[in-house]
């Protein structure tokens, strides 16, 4: 199974891609981001955006796509731009076929650090040990799209338990 | 010049196109709204509203497009929600080759009304008699719409007026 996360942005976009081996193990398969500039329009911003997400999309093929659930943001301006940068990274999942998985940030923490308390650097941490990197990826917005995959796939595999265990 | 007017939102988004002559008259060419269900996924809903909406364009072919300018919405929840339709919408516009112009409510009532205290009555009558419609078009996201690229229209005009000026 091979699952996409992504980290929206208007700037910054980060997504990586995390792939379930059948004995559970994780592995990375790629990450980084997708970058725009202030001196391009919005309308150019999000046409590149969608552009390179689909090329990723293209190559990689994954399996299912996860986003982190967004509740709140300093104020209403940024929670519109952000809000136009997450619709675009939803509609480009969408046209891949992809199912689109949404968890809280205190569930991202949950199912990679085991701890809703966890901070950043816990977090970038354990996304390292638990895809057997030699040092944090970089920069922080593909470390947060590998975390968002990660937590994915967990309760993908609690979900899978859950229903093993009715039958 | 023929101007689109989109006013995005979730479930309902407006359009409108409206054509300004040679002797300045306007004229509508069509209006109407894209409509997404809650029993659909929010991938689903802006897949469905970016294909819409891509059809219109390669329909009508405009030459450049408006939205309204947005900056409060009621919480952060409806600003990230409509963010992410307006999202689709800019790319929609930035794909089909428009540039796209942005006119707060202010400017919008303005333009259209020439007070910007007018109430969405106001407004709506307004948009019928510059259209010469016999009635008000509806439903109200798609009057809307139209009043968003009659606003277009009028600024553009405005422009066009001070750059012959200036030479």
């Amino acid at each position: 199974m091979l699952v996409i996360g992504i980290d929206p942005g208007t700037a910054t976009t980060g997504y990586g891609l995390v792939r379930e081996d059948d004995d559970g193990r994780l592995a990375v398969v790629d990450y980084g981001v997708v970058l725009t500039t202030p001196d391009q329009t919005m309308p150019e911003r999000l046409l590149q955006m969608h552009r390179q997400l689909q090329q990723i999309l293209l190559l990689h093929q994954p399996d299912s796509g996860a986003v982190e659930k967004l509740f709140f943001a300093r104020n209403s301006r940024t929670a519109i731009s952000v809000g136009q940068g997450r619709g675009v990274v939803l509609l480009a999942m969408a046209e891949a076929g992809l199912r689109v998985a949404e968890y809280t940030p205190m569930e991202v923490k949950l199912a990679v650090a085991g701890y809703g308390g966890a901070d950043k650097t816990q977090i970038q941490e354990m996304v390292r040990m638990l895809l057997g990197l030699k040092s944090i990826p970089k920069p922080d917005d593909a470390a947060d799209a590998l975390a968002i995959a990660i937590c994915h796939l967990q309760y993908s595999r609690t979900l899978k338990i859950y229903a093993e265990a009715e039958q």
